[in-house]
């Protein structure tokens, strides 16, 4: 590996967005504002909701967009890039806007998460790094908070999943990510430290096998840890771990707060409820069963269900990789640009695959609330000239399915975009990691539960207003016009 | 997000871990060198074989180890360590002995990969971080060995997942994880900056949004680039998209190379058929049809079998993440620990699933080839102080199903681990990735077909040497005896 002192993440990026952006230039439109969407299409783990998570991370890394010697060079010398174009990047640093919801906001398929508006060439060298960032945290955030659900606000939830991570930044940013989506604490200690997110562990089955027996190793413990969870399953759950632990608290009395004991393996509702009992005829009522080892939304479920009495879940490798969907399909679609009068122009991409078909023009997206229940009744993505919360009564239509609609009164429209940055200055006050975690708590009391239950959820409304279906329709059919036009220019040429 | 100046990656690890040396070192017993083995249990993808990777992060890591600052100050000031336990982290750097497989080495479930011989403290805290890098290296390295042997030699293999990584170094490490596997270039521009690994990539629909038409678009590319590789279903891909490619390379002529045309969406069986015929009608033989989007080596197969004209495969999503297991088990185990005369004392794990009972001891692990053939016949477990190289005759057998084995002669016995560290001191050369890829391909030539097809392969033997199947059997006694006494002993008390 080279190694560099001024290495940036500025190449973090694809190439193809520096051959473009080199056209740009060259081309001179490089300055022409554009406008990119992010936004995903299809709900991960088939969940009802999804919650924003990426933010922060992301404007750090805007904050400190810029190409250094050691870029330039590698692009110039290795690359072949030539040195007009060079100079130019050199000094390219991020001048546009940016809107994006807040960190931690329920968000939902085919709706803009963040809108970027800036010199085409600029935008277009963020479209990888902030796709890479936003579609790990948001994934794991919403994993999270599904796995939380189904544990519950009265029990805790842990993140231990650093060993199993997509490498290293996975399992930083994706224990905050968790964290957001509900989780209590982690045992990965640099979050603790960088996050400020509560850490916890005890201790591993290497500790039991580097003392003489288990006994010995719990005690050794005891003698150093006040708060104590020993971990029962190294050699025996019920005949050796579960005893020793016993043992060991009853001789440290009130010297230890002997806080648990984890087991990792095994049939975990049998073994809970032994272990339970044990613990209780000890007279340890307050000691916790946690429980490690695989878990996820569905295990956990249907442990609850057998009864299994456990009080603490540990979850790493199904939570920290989203194993049973490890990626989020998100995507940066150009939406608008200016032409060269400076007027803005429609922009839409064209598939064979109808939900593939992106929507044009400047928008901006709502939440309708419903002033009497507070509940949530969609999303209502409008063009940015329209003020849905001036009208009185607001009709809602399905964005495939035209013909279902209703009409909504009485209500709030939220605009869920922040400005973020404007002309390049960073305008925004992230909020702590603490702050956005309530925030998704008390987010979703917003909306109805047939939208949050982890099987079947029902189908929340994202619509567009009438005038950007219209928009949408007309820009349709002037690339079909186009396309037929260029087919019989063909034949006839 | 807290900053620090001299933030590091050293608490990039479990809390336990730092629980334990605690301990550890309060019992004075931090120094005694213990040994633990990384392996992993199950085979990934159901492939015959698996590509180990991660080495050369592992060797920075280590080489970095150490607690800066303001790592003590939040272990101290935050987490509640004591002064003197900060001050023994203050002085600790890795003085052990490391030996490990060669990156790119081809490696199978059960064997020792990386063997940490150290005092148990420092052995400790390298747990976390050192799984964490070799499990997601190996397990990409792994899948894109799998795809690249559908794809085959003749023809091209692009990683292009940077932004559905999860996060950014699993964009990084993961394609360099997939140009060992055998991938021939990025479109990661950071990576080739830091690996030399080869870039690849033109152009976006973006692209062809940003300018007033199709045809415009692919012009202003060729005006500004002499290598062209035109994106041909923003709108339409046979009557709009590879029409107004071919156009504009016949416009220009010898003034660029018209590499190829990419296909990202719609059947690639029927579109890259029908498009190589346009291509070869306008005399364009050698323009290549690239695909991408969402492929892996069951489409990739597929659409071979179906006789789709395809010279050059873009792999994503389903690569860099691994998507159908996106985590591979590995595991750090304890396998001896000095007592406190410093004599070796073997260690176990008992577990009620057979596969997870540890197999105790200071070991090597060997490949077995015949000297008639060069193939492999076989890894073999043996003690620290056997010799299989110097044996005639070498009895293998099924470390589970013991009564099947077979006897092999002719053979050489190649150790399959190399110095690292010895005494805390780096004595190994990291090759470059380069010449870990060649490696790589022809290490594959050492195995029969057998193991190697990706669909239901042969289990490559991993056996145990006689003297370390016996020294298991005797541990797992040892321990059941001792559970026993613990339960006499429970019971006449």
């Amino acid at each position: 590996m080279r190694k560099y002192e001024d290495d940036s993440l500025v190449l973090h990026t694809d190439l193809y967005q520096i051959n473009m952006a080199e056209t740009y230039w060259k081309d001179n439109i490089h300055n022409r504002k554009a406008v990119f969407e992010i936004f995903f299409r299809k709900m991960p783990f088939g969940n009802g909701y999804a919650i924003f998570a990426g933010l922060e991370r992301m404007v750090e890394f805007i904050k400190n967009f810029g190409f250094t010697k050691s870029d330039l060079d590698y692009l110039k010398n290795e690359l072949g890039y030539g040195e007009d174009f060079i100079e130019y990047l050199a000094n390219m640093r991020f001048t546009g806007n940016i809107r994006a919801m807040k960190e931690g906001e329920i968000v939902f398929a085919n709706e803009p998460i963040v809108r970027v508006e800036a010199p085409l060439a600029e935008a277009q060298l963020l479209e990888t790094p902030l796709l890479n960032i936003i579609n790990y945290q948001t994934l794991i955030a919403t994993k999270a908070s599904r796995i939380k659900q189904v544990i519950g606000d009265d029990q805790t939830a842990l993140e231990f999943g650093t060993r199993r991570a997509q490498e290293m930044d996975a399992a930083l940013w994706g224990t905050r990510a968790a964290f957001i989506g509900g989780f209590d604490a982690t045992s990965n200690v640099r979050a603790g430290k960088l996050f400020g997110i509560p850490v916890s562990g005890t201790h591993a089955h290497a500790f039991v096998q580097a003392y003489i027996d288990e006994y010995t190793a719990f005690y050794k413990y005891a003698a150093t840890h006040r708060d104590c969870v020993f971990l029962v399953d190294t050699y025996d759950t019920l005949k050796s771990g579960v005893p020793n632990a016993i043992k060991v608290a009853k001789e440290f009395g009130d010297q230890i707060n002997f806080i648990g004991i984890r087991l990792d393996s095994g049939d975990m509702a049998y073994l809970s409820k032994e272990a339970r009992k044990m613990l209780d005829e000890a007279g340890f009522h307050h000691t916790k069963i946690i429980a490690s080892g695989d878990l996820d939304e569905y295990t956990i479920l249907h442990l609850k269900q057998q009864g299994a009495k456990i009080d603490v879940w540990g979850v790493g490798t199904k939570l920290i990789t989203a194993y049973d969907q490890p990626a989020l399909g998100a995507v940066y679609k150009m939406v608008a640009i200016e032409d060269e009068y400076g007027n803005w122009m429609d922009t839409i991409k064209i598939s064979s695959n109808p939900e593939k078909v992106t929507t044009p023009g400047l928008k901006k997206v709502y939440r309708i609330i419903n002033v009497k229940n507070q509940k949530s009744e969609g999303d209502y993505i409008a063009l940015e000239h329209e003020r849905p919360q001036e009208e009185k009564r607001l009709k809602m239509f399905h964005p495939v399915h035209t013909f279902i609609s209703k009409y909504v009164t009485n209500f709030e429209a939220k605009d869920l975009h922040e400005n973020i940055f404007v002309n390049g200055e960073f305008v925004y006050k992230l909020p702590s990691v603490q702050d956005i975690q309530k925030y998704v708590k008390e987010n979703l009391a917003v909306f109805w539960d047939e939208y949050k239950r982890s099987l079947n959820p029902e189908n929340y409304p994202v619509d567009l207003s009438q005038a950007c279906w219209d928009n949408k329709m007309r820009n349709i059919e002037k690339v079909k016009n186009k396309v037929a036009e260029l087919l019989d220019h063909e034949e006839n040429s």
